[in-house]
């Protein structure tokens, strides 16, 4: 099994971007399957071509996009991508798309291939604080899970693909107001490492039990 | 030179506190001073008398208690002790004091006397968001900072004393809302050594910059 | 122009429910439209049912959802509502569905179809906070928002529709921890108001400065 | 009885300043005391003075300063204010005093010598959430809270003073980030005669209920 697991590379103004930070260091292989990381520019046109391109030569499994959602206090798996995308600053490249379908032919939401329910579930199992989320908003994080799952649904309909979304790191909040939630590195490393275990087990439980 | 640092038992409920489990890994030597660590019970009236008991034994150059101040995002260094207590909750032995003054003659408050605003800058210097805190509470936590400031005063008068709050652990908070700040141990334990390098090199700087 | 305007009853150990106290006080002409308010039960398996005969007895141009949002701080205009239920507690009658499709043939999600963003536009422009939200959650105020975007996909196509979220009332909070946010009703009737305004006169701009 | 209530002038940036809108907005009589109400400037050196001549002229039996506290969901009763300042921003004048004693001679702190577990009682029996707070903060709030309670201890004994911090007001937070709680004008004109019907009452009382 292969497992294609992508992170932005930093915008906004910060220094670093704890996603790739953390794909980075993932392991390069996970319950034995293959992990092929890549660092895609948070530009909101290229970033799917960049995946794309990376299906085309790697013919992955699954698609994992990861994404820094700052802010948030825990790790949260993403249910569902929108056909939307509203964005509230430029991209790394200036673009700035308000209030614009992302596909003119595409449904107006599709939900994760991945089970998300069980990765949440295995994360919270080992001690780290996991969550679904039922919006990636409207930036380029909804934007890559959206087109991925386009494309998936049209042209990779073997593949598996999904996208979690990260806390800031604890460095990145040193000067940012008290009360800013963070995450180490080394921590959410470890939880992308228990949710990819779960995709790769493929356990869709019925556990409801979170 | 030698510091005593106390760390509070678990209390409100919670399996452990992060208080202490980050004080039991602190090394035996930080900056070539001792470090003696001793666990305290979360109660009014006997937390005290445990650290006067340690002062007595060991004499220590410097008493750092510290505490968890469950929902704050940063390691919180306290700047100041009240005399007043107010407890929500009964402590561990099921004592509620309830709109008291802790000591008849003591002052109404007491400020730190370690360098406060040095070991935040050098806590955030090494990574780790941190901050001066101005009130530490109404419970155990202002009470044996109060009591062991007063104590000072009135009694050994060569040792300098202070309190440190730190966030919820990682664990902790897996069931705890979205939104709940937390800091894994790891990283309460670099930021709580690099608090005391500060207190034994007594650099009180004039810096602003924080 | 009808426009119909529901509230959802108390539910989840609160004892008011601010969605339809406000409904309630809402005038019963707004911009010379008829303003039809009626409670509903928080049922999943009910307040569609409710809604629907509210549709067939009044023939309205527009329904308009409200719930509560506890914990958010300003009205949200909810932009899309998922095919999907997840009930962390039990509803006014005790279902709890878990992890399940709303309609079998319904689409991913449904965008609303009245004017989010211009509504929110009003609301701010009267200096009440407001924003457009891009999850109604996954308990019955999705579930609502949803079912009535579907019966008008697929039966009332003349009618449009959408949600609005409002926070807590000032009263709600009272005994809740200090940090959580509420409004006062006198201001979500108003920011109802400011919305339906809009709704009215139809006004979908191309601002895009909120 | 004559109570003397001042709020700040706007400052770092805001328009309002809600303290004095409300305080504006309060009756001249309360419980058939009579209000005198005054605006004091945004200034450390200059608030005490302005302060201090009021209450030559006036004569008033109690002092009740009112200011901002940014980010609170609540009114907010101070209990004590420390001999300490360190602001974050310069104030209207430009003045920004660091990690400085605001009285050579004054004690560390100063408990408020008005009802305050009380009024903050009174205020929520009506509605309206309200907590004891134990700090107000290092800028000008705890500078004067400090400043008034120095002086009656030292020159008018017979007057008694505290400090009501108020939450951001509805308008001023409609271009802050989502989350930010705020609270309305009317509402907050509302918590503060509910708190100084107290205080004409003089009703301390030893429910602990809150």
């Amino acid at each position: 099994m292969k497992i294609l697991v992508t992170g932005f590379d930093p915008f906004g103004g910060e220094e670093v971007n704890p996603a790739y930070e953390a794909v980075q260091l993932l392991p390069d292989k996970i319950s034995s399957s293959d992990i092929i990381k890549i660092e895609i520019p948070t530009v909101f046109s290229k970033s799917a071509l960049v995946v794309e391109e990376a299906i085309k030569k790697y013919n992955p499994d699954v698609v994992l996009n990861i994404g820094q959602a700052g802010g948030r206090s825990s790790i949260t798996v993403e249910k569902v991508a929108i056909n939307f995308v509203e964005a509230r600053i430029p991209d790394n490249e200036g673009e700035q798309p308000i209030d614009e379908k992302l596909q003119q032919d595409g449904e107006t939401a599709y939900f994760a291939t991945i089970p998300v329910k069980s990765m949440v579930k295995n994360i919270r199992d080992h001690g780290i604080p996991a969550n679904i989320s039922y919006t990636a908003g409207t930036y380029v994080c909804n934007s890559i899970m959206y087109n991925v799952l386009y494309m998936i649904h049209k042209r990779y309909t073997n593949i598996r693909a999904g996208f979690i979304h990260v806390p800031f790191s604890t460095k990145q909040v040193v000067d940012k107001p008290e009360g800013t939630a963070s995450m180490s590195v080394e921590t959410i490393v470890k939880a992308l490492e228990y949710a990819i275990e779960v995709i790769v087990e493929n356990k869709e439980t019925m556990d409801t039990t979170m």
